[in-house]
């Protein structure tokens, strides 16, 4: 698939089928993550891969979801949550920088997994010392951000923000919008 | 092309050539970079594109090129220097995670760039309050990063990388290599 057509339709997922990511996929996730830019090519980044169930559940119940379509966006477990977790982690002295690097290489793995039909939710919202714990992460790393990764089961779509108004909702279908601000209202040319 | 090939072909350029990209070009970047993740939708980030020549050089002042190769990767103003850049900017109260949108943003960007043929290179350093000054950006603003864009006036290559260097030089052609860790090197799976 194109990039364009990759970016432009890519939707975060919050509803997954209940079957597993193969592990060749996953690997490719992180393969294409690797390719991202980074401060100084220093690429201090680290991925923890969780799909062991009861490791992925106690994770997921430490992950909140969506605030503005909630609870009927809040999956759960063994129902549509997700089956697997990548925990993108960094040494605990890496500076505010660290976290463009980690965007810069989930924004790619979210573009590599919708290209191979896949879904990611992206998470700061979770207890990082709880993850860390479970993971049994090494001292001197944290836990920076974690994406689910699942085959989705819902169809989100975008839509032009209308008044700058950014608030997604679901509608009477139950299906996701979400209102993107116009290039135009967002830059200016100089 | 697909997003495959973009991902992992992309690489940092640091020198242009001395011809103007097309502002359709430019707007196209902006269109992939909305579309990129952003924390609960909030799309706070603003972008300057700057092209009136003057400013453009006064900027590249500002900007600090990569360490390891200066100074025969640091461009010449009017020789091989960018004809362009993106200032991506934020609300100054907006917290870390800024910084993360900011990455996904400017991920999406440059790979959108090199789909079309362009190269990217993005700066954290530069000097944010010279640039503030001279793109007379409202307060309550600060500018994170810039990117500058243009037509790729070098070939840089990615290998693997050895023992876990991952230093980057240039070779007796003047090739610039990217050494890059494996997959395995930064994942465990549990």
């Amino acid at each position: 698939m194109d990039f364009q057509t990759v970016a432009s339709t890519r939707r975060t997922i919050r509803r997954f089928e209940q079957r597993e990511v193969p592990e060749t996929e996953l690997r490719h996730l992180i393969d294409m993550a690797r390719y991202s830019s980074c401060a100084s090519n220093k690429q201090p980044l680290r991925y923890l891969v969780i799909r062991e169930k009861e490791l992925v559940r106690q994770i997921f119940e430490t992950t909140r979801w969506a605030g503005l379509v909630a609870p009927r966006r809040t999956p759960q477990w063994g129902v549509d949550a997700p089956l697997c977790f990548i925990a993108v982690t960094a040494p605990e002295n890496a500076g505010t920088f660290i976290h463009a690097d980690a965007g810069a290489a989930i924004q790619s793995m979210e573009l590599a997994a919708w290209e191979r039909k896949l879904g990611c939710c992206w998470f700061a919202s979770f207890d990082p010392e709880k993850v860390q714990e479970l993971t049994l992460l090494p001292a001197g790393y944290k836990v920076l951000y974690l994406v689910a990764v699942g085959f989705p089961a819902e169809e989100p779509v975008t839509e032009n923000a209308e008044n700058g108004d950014v608030a997604y909702y679901l509608d009477e279908n139950d299906v996701l919008h979400v209102p993107k601000l116009s290039a135009d209202e967002i830059t200016r040319w100089l």
